[in-house]
């Protein structure tokens, strides 16, 4: 099967009028046909659907258009024009008027939805199991789970249905079913992407995420979808140091904080250790070099997301639902939002308080380095595995996620090793905020040094983006004139 | 009198030896005995406990340390090593072994504290009377409020008990006595100071301020005090457009925002509307160009202050006092603070939330000018006053201050007209995060054009710097080499 679904593929085949727009929708339909047990879709976009955007492309060029044709996917908390809104619950289900401030952004670039993802009901989850619309599973072991809650985002890029999609993230939503469907997971910074159009999880710290099959196709995505947009106030705009020209091949020396051997944690998964492992050795012949830090602080911040406070921000974002028609809400999902409604403003203040001196530690060991690399996941669940113990597998899957966005972090996702038993495993890299250029500038040179499949297709997926970029470690400068 | 407390004043004369630092402090010890009833004090230090500092000054060079024998009040919710901290609570006083952050690098650059001043308690009031230590009373009419919670630390400036003195600002503390004593009023960016050693009154809202008698002096002080702190979780490293040296006096054009008339409030002062009137005309006459602003998201954020949940940190901060003894807390106080327990966490998101979008607009508008300008606050009011309606007048006292933390704004009071009855007016000028070397500049200049005389002595407050700063909006720039 050597079908390429990647962005510039897709165009080369566009402009040399060997494919068209309609083709690839029309074919993405009937492939989908193959894959209906994986349970990826919440909503499949007839052709009728999709007809307004693919007569639009007359009208564009694909020269000022730089997702011109492509399909896209997009996770069902996220508003398309029209189109239910279910965040994997029928009964909160509503059909906006209008697209997200992202998806539109994205449609006027050219690009053409496909359908709304299956998700972990509200964002709720990191495996992909917590959907009445089925476990999404994964698209290299049908046993295995996809990940979450981006769930059918990852898995339909990952099986050719789209070039890239839109996940979320909370506390991994976009990292995790990267790591599990062998695609870059870029989890840019709060505030980067609108948050306009996109149903709550905990709303201070939700972020739009994107999955591709390489950095150069998520750097093309991103500079299309971001911007500052005034009605989210979590929106900031995005520093010079930061903008998507920013984007290339990070040469030169390396230095990566790594946790220590003692604080990392594999769950048994004596495969993703392995891979780990030998992520590492690959990447010290490449010329990274690594540097211990204290995961402890990352931990404390890690586990404050599910048993602090912050669930009373997905309590409001289930308002009224939640007190009105509580079993209307998928059990495991229940169990976890409906103490929401009980923790006193006293303890979020002081959790808050918290955070913010976890955060110092965790920046001041952060600013010794280029950025901090992990283990994406731990181990790598079967669906049976994830349902017997749901929430206790959840919280080994966040083990390295949690943090990330309580500490308003940047991170994308990257995979670097097919396991013995040929399922991806992926690291992670973070940085601090708006260092998303930067980090996937890392994550380039990650992939062209350890080349791989784009998903579960039989491409290469390796970026081609060779433009050099030095340390970003900024400096003070006076400018005279 | 021509007494000349000023920084330079004091220099000038201890360079040409005709006074030392000692006879400095024995001179503010006897003149503190002629203003006993004014309630300044919470504990003026001796000879004995300001002899190590004045001993260590032998060792220590004026070249070097640019506060040498400079003495400073400090408000009695900030630690000096030794003496105790009350936040005008005896139930709740306790001894630290460490001065404050910010105390210690005061002490380092030579400066000599006097004396714990008197305050609201746990820094909850605008004005100066909520304390079981007595009403501090105005530096220029004993009638008069000092305005509060900062009461003695602003007075004791304006009566020449100090060159300049510490406050905090949670909701206007440091820029309300400020206004209505004649000083100069810094609110730092939150996090510029650290809070290391504070008492806090409303923790992720708190600012050490300062109080002076010009911006030449207050920026010298917030260059000795300022500093990232790891150890306090809201401090921030302070970028470089806004370091000390950015200071000076800011030409050209200027675009000033300012409240249309109809959303002005006076509470029924007529004297202050004619001083704020007459400011505005004669800034006009120095090249200030006014462009009217929206207030209503400014107000619509600054009642979420009290009635909103910030009050739970109130809650927090007095804990277990309020809990154990609540009796213990001054009645007016504890009427406010005591509700604090009871707020959920989801009132807390909801209202961060909204804080978010307000902040939005508000710095849409801001962006249009160089800085915001409002009176600093729209009446002054008797000690009688305050207290047959401490609530609603306190209120009215926040008017045009209360806004200012939560949406995490930079501001400094600036004295500009004496009434008919000769008691202080001043404004307030108020900018983005971080704009406070640009805001002092836009204050020397109304400095040097409105001159007025040092708090309530008979020597002018003029600054010098001449030092010309044109306008700080950034472009981005690209540096090769």
């Amino acid at each position: 099967n050597e079908l390429d679904m990647g962005i510039d593929a897709l165009q080369s085949k566009y402009a040399a009028g060997e494919l068209t727009p309609a083709q690839v929708m029309e074919d993405i339909r009937q492939r989908a046909e193959q894959y209906k047990e994986y349970n990826i879709w919440i909503h499949l976009l007839s052709q009728a659907e999709q007809s307004q955007w693919l007569s639009e492309l007359a009208h564009k060029s694909p020269d000022t258009h730089p997702l011109w044709g492509i399909p896209f996917v997009i996770k069902d908390n996220i508003d398309l024009a029209g189109i239910p809104t279910t965040t994997a619950c029928e009964e909160f289900a509503y059909v906006s008027e209008a697209s997200s401030q992202v998806v539109q952004q994205l449609i006027d670039a050219g690009a053409i939805p496909v359908g709304k993802a299956n998700l972990d009901q509200f964002a709720t989850g990191l495996n992909g199991t917590r959907s009445p619309y089925g476990a999404c599973h994964n698209a290299f072991d049908f046993d295995y789970i996809s990940g979450g809650s981006s769930s059918g985002s990852a898995v339909s890029v990952a099986l050719g249905l789209a070039s890239f999609s839109l996940g979320t993230d909370t506390a991994g939503s976009g990292r995790i079913p990267a790591c599990f469907n062998n695609l870059v997971g870029v989890k840019p910074s709060i505030g980067l992407l609108s948050a306009t159009g996109l149903v709550p999880a905990c709303r201070s710290l939700d972020c739009i995420t994107i999955f591709a099959y390489n950095t150069d196709d998520a750097n093309l995505v991103l500079s299309m979808a971001e911007g500052f947009d005034i009605r989210d106030g979590y929106s900031r705009a995005n520093p010079f140091a930061n903008q998507a020209r920013q984007y290339g091949l990070r040469t030169g020396e390396l230095k990566v904080g790594v946790i220590p051997a003692h604080q990392l944690k594999f769950f048994g998964d004596e495969s993703y250790q392995k891979a780990y492992e030998a992520t590492l050795e690959k990447l010290q012949a490449e010329g990274f070099q690594f540097q211990e830090i204290d995961f402890v602080p990352f931990d404390e911040t890690a586990k404050l997301l599910y048993e602090g406070p912050w669930v009373s921000e997905r309590y409001i974002a289930t308002q009224p639902l939640i007190d009105e028609n509580p079993e209307a809400i998928f059990p495991v999902v229940r169990e976890i939002i409906a103490p929401g409604g009980k923790p006193p403003a006293t303890a979020l203040f002081s959790a808050q308080y918290r955070i913010n001196d976890l955060k110092q530690i965790c920046l001041a060991q952060m600013a010794q380095v280029d950025c901090l690399l992990t283990p994406t996941a731990g181990r790598h669940f079967t669906v049976a595995e994830m349902l017997a113990e749901p929430i206790k597998r959840n919280s080994e899957l966040g083990y390295y996620t949690n943090f990330m966005n309580l500490l308003d972090l940047a991170s994308i996702a990257v995979p670097t090793m097919m396991t013995e038993a040929n399922r991806p495993f992926g690291i992670t890299l973070v940085g601090s905020t708006f260092s998303d250029r930067m980090l996937m500038s890392i994550a380039n040179r990650i992939q062209q040094a350890l080349p791989l499949k784009k998903g579960a297709l039989d491409v290469m997926a390796t970026p081609t983006n060779k433009t050099p970029v030095a340390s970003t470690k900024t400096m003070d400068v006076m400018v005279c004139g």
